[in-house]
């Protein structure tokens, strides 16, 4: 596997395109977005658990009901979350896609972010959306990534080369975090792209079994969307013979997608709301993946952890707090824990008990922009890690004015 | 039922006292306390359910079994928690106290709050015992309120005057909190007194009910710390008869420790680490008193309904968020949201949908220093409150640099 340039156009057969509409007041960020398959898609899509889903979520899990979608409309700037009229307008966007495209409506997969329950008005979809098609290419990745931001300050553009039954087999996306983060079986805006020929079925398996272990074990503030929405088109152009059970060429296809979500995942923690740090915690020796799965995310979602990472403070007792209130089987007198960066690596915890350790090196260790929570229990083989960021002043600015 | 001046010290036979010995770097707060009964109590006690509990808890649950006590022993500036020596040194500082009232180490609860995992060092109690117990007194009550606080910006002392059985029984308690506040069947520290007589087991099981609906409902940062415990001593003083079942006397009592523990509750609350405001979250109709609890500490924990209403800004889209990632049963499509303060009351939301709003009305609701969240659902019965404050800059700053 490989990393290589580009995202959402990398595979092949896939166009894109951004532009501002005027859905958002501020004229200097892109709001509405399409990524459209020369050729039908076998598609999958995991959403939300949130049971306040945004009205897109309907009408794209009606319209992949069949495993096929053509394109992805999306806007940034209104949820439409919460509105009377919600589901019809998302219905609705998908028409508008369909007409400019000479598609149909069904052939779409839609969504958006922003606000929740602000009326959303179509105006300005309905009047940009033929310039939107019109800037459809290949090259229009990079506007699509930057139409579906929200308070998010970089892009996220991933793509990696495997190979697959002897093809050439591309995987690329972009993603949207941020702020509401903290997803539940699928999360905040993520869409991808392949060229491999695979049943809906399996892209499906594919897609929730990468879910599982990347997006899902993402935190920046606790809080599951309402809109959350993670798709996948898979054009089948690469030519490798199609995937319809779990072989090798299954589990290759499956591991480059896991490690396109891994790498999004990684990019949404790191630009989280105000986040000066992207923290990686890494549970070992766990009872099950289960409960290293959830001590891992208890530690990364703790307000104390994070504001004394954002401080280079090397208070691990936070950490032990955060394991012991962690819904999960754990003998906390069998905690080792240590922090790395770049920078170097210590040791503070050793049987649930401090051990001396340089307050100084531990602020250099600290000062880097990424850090490693390394815990170590005796507990069995269960092993996960969860990514998340530091909780930041600005985080407070950012969501104390966020709507008006 | 009335509230009355005092806490403490407030019942007949407690005397209390608050001092500096020298395990705080800080001379000018206080960090050793002590409550004293002048005859053999009953005693009750609860904890928090952190798998990584403080050593002081142990000894306690251990000097409580038999459910009598004589007095309290309480440090702030070091919890003595993740300790290899913390049992031994809890066990010691009951010791002392011991010593220096005539008394016996296991007629002593004993509490310690501050930083976990730092080697706790003794020297400053038994170098300072002797003047602590000089010191107590009935007007010692609110040095003993002070003594007890970490990061806590004002004292949290209450007393109500009830009757039971044709008798006046008073319970007074003081209690600290401010950071890692998301109490799990017991909380932070409070310690409640009062000269009711009454049995061990009615005593634990109207402490128990009480916690539920009032400590327990308090969340500053969604972390259930280490050390959390409620303590009440009944001194049996007042002269009523012994309460030894759940009868009309047991039901006044239980009325009046609920008001002493909800009011500590909300001081907990709106002292918060960096709060400006006191956050209440109402939740009436609901399926279950459970779902209600859910759906009300949900609202009150989430950040982004933090951030929002320390902006005072009305995104009541993120109250509708974190009712629909609780583990409720909830029908979103029947949600009514208001906010509420003393400038005035605003609905925000009718049925899982905006409606119009002033939004200059809204900012000067919000404005205020106390702010009710009234969630109106018509699944059922259910009704709870939660008690919460929102997250501010300074909670940042406190919680970066906290410990060095």
């Amino acid at each position: 596997m490989e990393f290589i340039e580009g995202s959402v156009c990398a595979a092949k057969g896939f166009r894109a395109a951004g532009i501002y509409c005027g859905i958002r007041k501020n004229t200097s960020k892109k709001d509405l977005a399409m990524i459209l398959s020369d050729v039908e898609c076998t598609a999958a899509a995991v959403y939300t658990k949130n049971k306040v889903f945004g009205a897109p979520i309907t009408v794209t899990r009606n319209h992949v009901a069949d495993g096929k979608a053509r394109g992805i409309i999306v806007n940034s700037g209104n949820a439409n979350t919460c509105n009377a009229d919600g589901v019809e307008k998302a219905e609705k966007m998908c028409e508008i896609a369909a007409r400019v495209t000479g598609l149909a409506a069904k052939d779409f997969i839609v969504a958006s972010t922003g606000v929740i329950g602000k009326v959303f008005d179509l105006a300005p979809v309905e009047a940009h959306a033929e310039n939107l098609a019109e800037n459809l290419s290949v090259s229009g990745a990079e506007a699509a990534a930057e139409a579906i931001l929200t308070t998010d300050t970089v892009k996220k553009e991933v793509a990696v080369k495997i190979e697959v039954g002897g093809k050439e087999v591309k995987i690329g996306g972009i993603a949207k975090g941020s702020g509401m983060i903290h997803p539940n079986m699928a999360t905040m805006l993520g869409f991808i792209t392949t060229d491999v020929k695979i049943s809906a079925e399996m892209l499906k398996k594919s897609l929730t079994a990468a879910i599982t272990d990347t997006f899902n074990m993402v935190s920046v503030d606790g809080d599951t969307s309402t809109n959350d929405t993670v798709a996948v088109l898979a054009s089948g152009l690469a030519g490798n013979a199609e995937i319809t059970s779990e072989n090798e060429d299954f589990r290759a296809f499956s591991e480059g997608l896991a490690a396109v979500c891994e790498r999004l995942a990684r990019m949404l923690a790191k630009d989280g709301e105000g986040a000066t740090k992207l923290l990686e915690c890494k549970v070992s020796g766990a009872a099950s993946e289960k409960d290293a799965k959830i001590i891992a995310k208890s530690i990364i979602t703790s307000s104390l952890v994070k504001t004394a990472m954002f401080g280079a403070d090397a208070n691990w007792g936070r950490i032990l707090c955060a394991i012991g209130y962690a819904e999960a089987d754990v003998d906390v007198a069998k905690v080792d824990c240590s922090l790395e960066s770049v920078a170097g690596r210590i040791e503070v915890c050793k049987n649930g008990a401090g051990i001396p350790f340089s307050e100084d090196v531990a602020k250099t260790v600290l000062s880097e922009n990424e850090i490693v929570i390394d815990v170590k229990l005796r507990d069995g083989d269960g092993f996960a890690k969860a990514f998340g960021c530091d909780l930041s002043y600005e985080y407070v600015r950012i969501n104390g004015d966020y709507r008006t």
